[in-house]
């Protein structure tokens, strides 16, 4: 039996929020997470445009709920991008090493990775990554770094994940590891 | 036609601005970025000391009116480095993937690399890079993120830089690209 | 001769300091800073709990004795881990190169290095790092980055320390080097 996690995913973008185009983020999400967990999940999905009251709104309601939240879209240099700052302004504490993984990772595929801001924050018992914008990105990120997100879920209290090892392998310290769920 | 770049270069150093040595820095920025880019270049340029409230209202006048501002020195670790603090306090937006590759790049060539304080942020319509203070490892750190920097610019509303590819050869998503002005 | 070394080495550990386990990371740090130094060294101990401003005491008495001052523990994501909050709240410069530095060397070990928040900074005359709580993290850490550390000390005026080839080989400029001390 794998525990049932829920999971944020909140994709930010003026023009898919107002219907200008269609959103690729939130789709792009869940085929990931689906693919990678054995855990059930439930998703509390959301799309809103890049202002960041809103998007601080959305994280602290998401991040009262979820033991994992993924942000996609608004990390780049432009003054409409302000999904890190929404994300620092409710952290309770910043992971560096999550932005600067994310950004190494992506560096293998294209040089302006540099320019994006992605943060890696706590708040209460919900790790928040804030992920880019275009689902190949999306995918290669996730690929890069979530070998350390399950274990960094159990550090603050929140569900335990169980990643399928063909998609992800999953690090834990064998303290950590709860066999009972495995099988 | 190459759109015409204005560019700031801001050199600090107590000693080269009081004329105990010959400033190495303006040259070297110079050189690198007129050998690199095919748009004709307009320099602005400031030797000053390593005084905060010097260089940060040297960065403000120069972001004003450049697309692109480097400086060189001041980012190590002694009491008077002081040119990291002074960019992040006029910073609009802090780019930390600026910061970690500079130091990545550098650390290719010296251990030391890692006492570089180095940060790259915008402000306005402008990116701003803090370089090393050699003319070596300005030309290392250069050729090994320039690359972005064109990009960098154009979400932020600077001038269309163009690059010579034997030099470096700038990355833009083909949605980015203007051929009108590369023939 | 070589110049004595005053550093000072702070365990971190709710669990260790009140006894529950018997703490490990003191004698690490004081094993490795031997074997990698000619110097002869005095240390200045502490064991203490994840209690920040407990922290924070420590790291203000140490570092105005010290030239290096290493901790060890309390840098994880969990709501007890404030090592590195306690640092940077006594920092006078934040050296981001070996927050970077040590997480990506960690990396080559275990990926939820990513995890860890740990920090260097300068105090006054005193370098100040975070390292891992394991014994064998370290090692590890100390081994991938200690090559900045002497000349990193030189530039805020502390001791010059001189390492011994085959544990780790010091970086410095020819001019920083002071050969005097190394017949």
């Amino acid at each position: 039996m794998y525990q049932t996690a829920r999971i944020g995913i909140v994709s930010i973008s003026d023009r898919a929020s107002s219907g200008v185009y269609q959103d690729q983020g939130l789709p792009a999400l869940k085929q990931w997470l689906t693919d990678a967990l054995y855990n059930p999940l439930e998703f509390i999905e959301r799309l809103i445009p890049d202002e960041q009251p809103v998007i601080e709104q959305a994280l602290i309601e998401l991040a009262a709920q979820c033991s994992l939240l993924l942000t996609t879209g608004g990390t780049g240099p432009a003054a409409r991008d302000v999904t890190p700052e929404a994300t620092l302004a409710i952290a309770d504490k910043v992971l560096p090493g999550f932005g600067e993984q994310m950004r190494a990772v992506s560096l293998k595929y294209v040089p302006t990775a540099i320019l994006s801001r992605q943060v890696g924050v706590v708040r209460g018992n919900c790790l928040i990554l804030n992920l880019p914008g275009q689902p190949k990105a999306i995918k290669e990120t996730l690929d890069g770094v979530f070998a350390a997100v399950p274990y960094g879920i159990d550090l603050i209290g929140g569900a335990y994940l169980e990643t399928r090892e063909d998609i992800v392998k999953a690090f834990r310290p064998k303290s950590a590891i709860k066999p009972s769920q495995t099988g």
